[in-house]
């Protein structure tokens, strides 16, 4: 049985996921994107396994959102597939998820320290830090392990939508980074963001900080970006 | 209304843009470049939000200097645009403008720490070290924050055109370089060389420097390229 | 006389080849990849001096295991040849020998120190640190150096296959990484890999790291691409 | 008038330039090779100002060693002609040079500290560390700055062929790596060696380096490449 999603989205989520290695954020396989269909209950993510050169639209999973069921597709979904479907069942505003092993957000997860606001590059895109979360534990581990993966994500924020629309993304303890947006094509660009905004973190903490930057500064930014008077970015 | 400009500023404009992303400048649609007529009384600049893959001859938006109104293009200008028109009117020896969030540059303007002159490559092109701005107050971000995000250049150089012509750049505290120059295209090499001695001057900081360049040395280099006995770099 | 291998082989060898600058591992010709045919008792290596954009199926070397004889080819095989030629005598499950001078790998060889377990990217690859060897002595310097550069690591690991299998990657000290696995590609997957956790662990121990990763999320991760009860990664 | 110089010397020439920005060697028109013919008495060299895309081998520009006079091209020849001649002039062995500003190598030169050997990437092809020359003194910037800018590398190595030959490249204090060999092609494959073990070696001690490579290991890699004992890199 197949199940059909809306026009466009399995060309928009073959397309993030091909951006990855484009943009520098994948090694070999790693990395994926899905998109959700919520009327039709599934959502559409890359198979296992199988290099970014030979993918191709056929090639994409569709997996049902309310018990992981493979619904679409001739190959395995992603093994990250249980972590995305946490985090549509969680957060109801999210359209696309993106999980990468990009080189700097990774540092900061194994690093175990958040990424923190230094400046309005990431002002622009995130209203706060970017969490790392709390160990999974040996329980998590054992079972249901990629599952759990969202799920202490999902406890961190204490299961708060506007939390995750204002910060869409977070570091996994000792993995890296998920991001999420509106669409599968906005958790890509969180995730380029996320990686850009961890390189320039790394850089400014080796020259030394030791003055925040002003709040008012960082506010304007997000704001003019986010919420009722949103002015930038706009054609 | 349509405002006609000098032939070939439209060109070296889009050049210029197009470039940013060439030579690694940019993450996603970060960065723009605009170029001024001032007989006309006008400058073009990229549009908002429109990636650079995209971005075509007709896509520009001409601005008026005196008063922002665009007067040309079917798109909104960069958001950065008030910004641009700031450099322009403040300093008459500014023929173009630069703005992008490259990586090392954002980390000094981060860590709220001057690029230092630490050998020939910055001395070639810069009489000095390369100053980050003070803060903007709450004032100037509650209002006219764009403008203001000049202003605080402008006011940095005490509105000093000859300052502006030595070190043509400038890191806004906690947010990036701006740069400038004769033309579109000499700002935009500006921001090339800024990134790059950002990045080599982090290298040096991190080998640890305990004695300055001989200033006879930093001299000699910018004299060789700049002003009444330049001989460098003509072909 | 020429000794014929198996179908495929020499065509996965150019390839694994040719990967090695398409990927940033190699400068100027540095990095050789072999592969093993051990029913016909040789392996496949890449000839000395060559540049990767002449190489050929054709320039391919073909050495026998037994004693590092020549056995196809018209060209001289890679200095390194004697190297993979121990590994391969020595560990009974390595079908595929990379070496590479990959600059973060390389890094962590010159300063001596294992590159340690951080997280999951590791782990996913590696079932514990990446090993310096010890220094080779004066005497293994002197004669059969290349062979003893093998020695060196297959000693360290005191010749246990099971060893080579968990951890296929060791660093020669103050030299680079040797890599191997069941094919020539996945030892060059394992070269690809090696560099790339370096690049991260670099970042990640300049941010300081005071907590090690849970050792059940390291196990974890190493199990689910491993052993009887892999699941992860088959298309 | 113009002097003929040897078949193939102009087009090796022009090959080495623009590898320059190919490797990532170069920023803008930054860096130069040159190439000599001593039977002619000339040497041929990049001209000023032309950025890589444009260069044809028509540009090059033909010099003469014993005066510095242009004898051949319709270009002015690299600002950084003179620092070549002086080098021709004072080391019979080099038949090639090049300049480049590349990162790593130019953030020793102005951390004024010598790369230091720390493995064998090093030692396969310098004998020994790569050294920052002394500073210019005002006068030797006042007047024949360029050709000074040789005369100080030349008086570093106290005018030494076999010095030159054993180390090929040295790093000008606060200025950046000038490399040289037999023909244009070896300096610039020299220029593309120092800028990877700057750049390993940045990392290398950043990792903190407590114990130096064993002389014996070094030794062997640099004599199994040079002197009578050479086995390696020959087809």
């Amino acid at each position: 049985m197949t199940v059909e999603v809306r026009p466009g989205l399995r060309q928009e989520v073959l397309d993030a996921n091909l951006t990855i290695p484009q943009v520098g954020l994948a090694t070999l396989t790693w990395g994926n994107v899905s998109g959700v269909d919520r009327e039709a209950g599934v959502f559409v993510i890359k198979p296992s396994g199988v290099p970014y050169e030979d993918l191709t639209i056929d090639d994409l999973v569709t997996v049902r959102l309310s018990d992981g069921e493979v619904v679409g597709g001739h190959l395995r979904p992603s093994t990250d597939t249980e972590t995305h479907r946490c985090l549509y069942l969680a957060f109801p505003s999210v359209g696309g998820v993106t999980h990468t092993h990009s080189t700097h957000a990774v540092a900061f997860a194994q690093a175990r320290r958040d990424i923190p606001v230094l400046g309005t590059t990431h002002a622009d895109t995130f209203n706060g830090p970017i969490p790392v979360t709390p160990d999974l534990t040996a329980e998590q581990c054992a079972k249901d392990y990629e599952y759990n993966t969202g799920r202490v994500i999902v406890d961190f924020l204490e299961e708060d939508d506007q939390r995750a629309v204002e910060v869409p993304a977070a570091l996994v303890a000792n993995h890296g980074p998920f991001t999420w947006g509106a669409t599968a094509r906005k958790s890509l660009e969180h995730a380029i963001i996320c990686e850009a905004v961890a390189d320039i973190a790394l850089h400014t903490l080796s020259l030394g900080v030791t003055t925040p930057p002003p709040p008012h500064l960082l506010a304007r930014h997000y704001t003019r970006k986010h919420g009722p008077d949103a002015y930038y970015g706009n054609p």
